[in-house]
């Protein structure tokens, strides 16, 4: 499959921001955070000052996962799309708080398996396959479906900027998802299996057992292919983690920028990385991870997480915390008064 | 001078809201810190769930500290009287994150010393004193300006909480301020000169040695008094403290939540806290500090900072990123579906 390749953000206007806190009425870096969030803006968005995000938009993609038979979740399968009924519904947390956070939320069935449920029937512009292989034992998915699931992520890419998003928040919903996810994380980082296993949805001692060993047992069968991110994905991701491997690949050739959170985002993050180099250069991390394959993750892309909410729940809604700092960082660069018209400047070293 | 007994915030709207987390359709303990903030908000509220903050409301207030001409700031005495006429014309950090968050924001001068400079004649009804006495050499109030401007930060509570305010951010502008702060700190906690003394506005190595030195002076001058918070506070503190000491003790009085931001506050509220027992009970503290008394303070006030974003402003910047957090959390307590209605739930470990 032939990406675009990446572009850069706009370095002149990274500098132009930089300079442009350097000028402001405030000590020298007391602005933290908030102004490294207004140079990223004003780089990805290639003008200084920047705006704030006018049409933030969380895309949720929900997929079930074979793994989920080997007992590696709190929770049963079929919750998937019950998971994605409520959030349908607005009452999932993450569409409780896109909203409140200036945010509007796109949820796409992309892998549910709908056996056993009374669901409408899914989408089939979206839907990848019901539910993917056990990876433990099997491949995730097959060539064609791998490539069909980037291509509906790039797609998904296409039509929200299209659309006139300026932010994408992706996100994932499904049972079992953390497993596929910690397996990509370790092979794309060489971290042993037992580094990267986390509490997932809450998980005791002995589900998390299980997972481990099913984590070995896939990453076992994914080692050969760390060279080639789509055949990794294929053998020990998802549904799930092929399409928003390709939405952040085409997201980052769009020029859009992206908040990262979650585990199965960061692992597709990681993919999608090696995949279309330089897309790191347009994401921010929203906020730190409990889970240790998340963590792995984000040092590896280089990226220093915004938030510590101890949020855990992988469906976007800790990025929405961050979402909502947005305009305050692009408003900050934009009408603070600078030292030079203020007259709020330190005494110059001789006058103290 | 008298201070009605704090009031505890509601126990039962806590047990109510503790309660409903623990039914709604997302792994236990998923929610983090924003399930926290929901169950804090219910309590000073009184009610579950809670409701997002209608009006809250930013107050600032100014002052000028003699200790400023022992050199202990990076800027020059006249900046308060400057930085003030930003934030009143909309251009200094505070007020332009205060929209973003969805609040408004007083600027209140308590104690600017405007000798030298053209100002309008500061309000008289709320200005106590034209800048504090150099605390490594003399009291920093006498007892009548101490008594009037714990007067006015109580005045100012009643006036914001009548006009409708239910969420009050104190904040504070003043050349040399985290100085006194942080003479109050180490008072209070028993801390050395240097545990306590920070980089403030931004001061290099040969400031920082004068700031410690006028600090160690100061408080020589302040531990006879540690035990009777209001006197310390007249000694060793400041117009700004004192006026937020009355402004954090009565808005507890009058059942009011705060957020707490920057080592001055923090200062303030360690008396107020002393002063009137349990008012600590309606505070949050909005972001770890840089400054080493307020991590004291805080640790002190057996409260957790909610964010990490490096700001070092102490002018509320902070705590307005907060704010936007506040709405997140009521309404992921009001609008969440629960596992029952839902049927988003565990397994039971029979089944797995």
């Amino acid at each position: 499959m032939q990406l675009p390749p990446v572009p850069a953000p706009d370095a002149d206007a990274r500098r132009a921001a930089v300079a442009r806190y350097a000028e402001l009425a405030v000590p020298a870096g007391a602005l933290g955070r908030l102004a490294e969030l207004g140079c990223w803006l004003a780089e990805v968005q290639g003008s200084c000052p920047p705006r704030p995000p006018a049409r933030p938009r969380v895309v949720l993609v929900a997929a079930d996962h074979g793994i989920a038979a080997a007992g590696v979740s709190a929770y049963p399968p079929g919750v998937t799309a019950r998971q994605v009924r409520a959030a349908r519904e607005n009452t999932a947390p993450v569409a409780v708080l896109a909203p409140a956070a200036g945010a509007s939320l796109r949820v796409v069935d992309v892998g549910i398996d709908h056996r056993g449920e009374t669901d409408p029937a899914p989408d089939e512009r979206y839907h990848v396959r019901a539910g993917s292989g056990r990876i433990d034992r099997a491949d995730a998915l097959t060539e064609q479906e791998t490539e069909r699931a980037v291509a509906v992520g790039r797609a998904l890419a296409d039509e929200e900027v299209d659309s006139g998003a300026d932010l994408l928040v992706p996100a994932a919903l499904g049972v079992g998802a953390t497993t596929p996810a910690s397996v990509l994380v370790a092979a794309l980082t060489g971290a042993e299996p037992v580094a990267v296993v986390g509490r997932g949805s809450g998980i005791d001692d002995e589900t998390w057992m299980r997972k481990a060993a099913a984590v070995r047992d896939a990453l076992r069968r994914a080692r050969p292919h760390i060279r080639d991110p789509l055949t990794l994905v294929r053998v020990a991701g998802g549904v799930d983690v092929a399409v928003l491997t390709g939405l952040l690949a085409q997201a980052a050739v769009r020029r859009t920028p992206v908040l990262l959170d979650g585990v199965v985002v960061g692992a597709a993050a990681l993919v999608a990385d090696r995949w279309a180099p330089g897309a790191r250069r347009w994401w921010v991390v929203a906020q730190r991870s409990s889970e240790p394959a998340m963590e792995l993750a984000v040092a590896h892309l280089d990226l220093v997480p915004l938030l510590d909410l101890q949020v855990r729940l992988g469906d976007g809604s800790a990025a929405l915390a961050a979402v909502a700092l947005l305009p305050m960082a692009a408003r900050l660069l934009a009408e603070t008064a600078t030292a030079a018209d203020s007259g709020i400047a330190p005494a110059a070293p001789a006058e103290v």
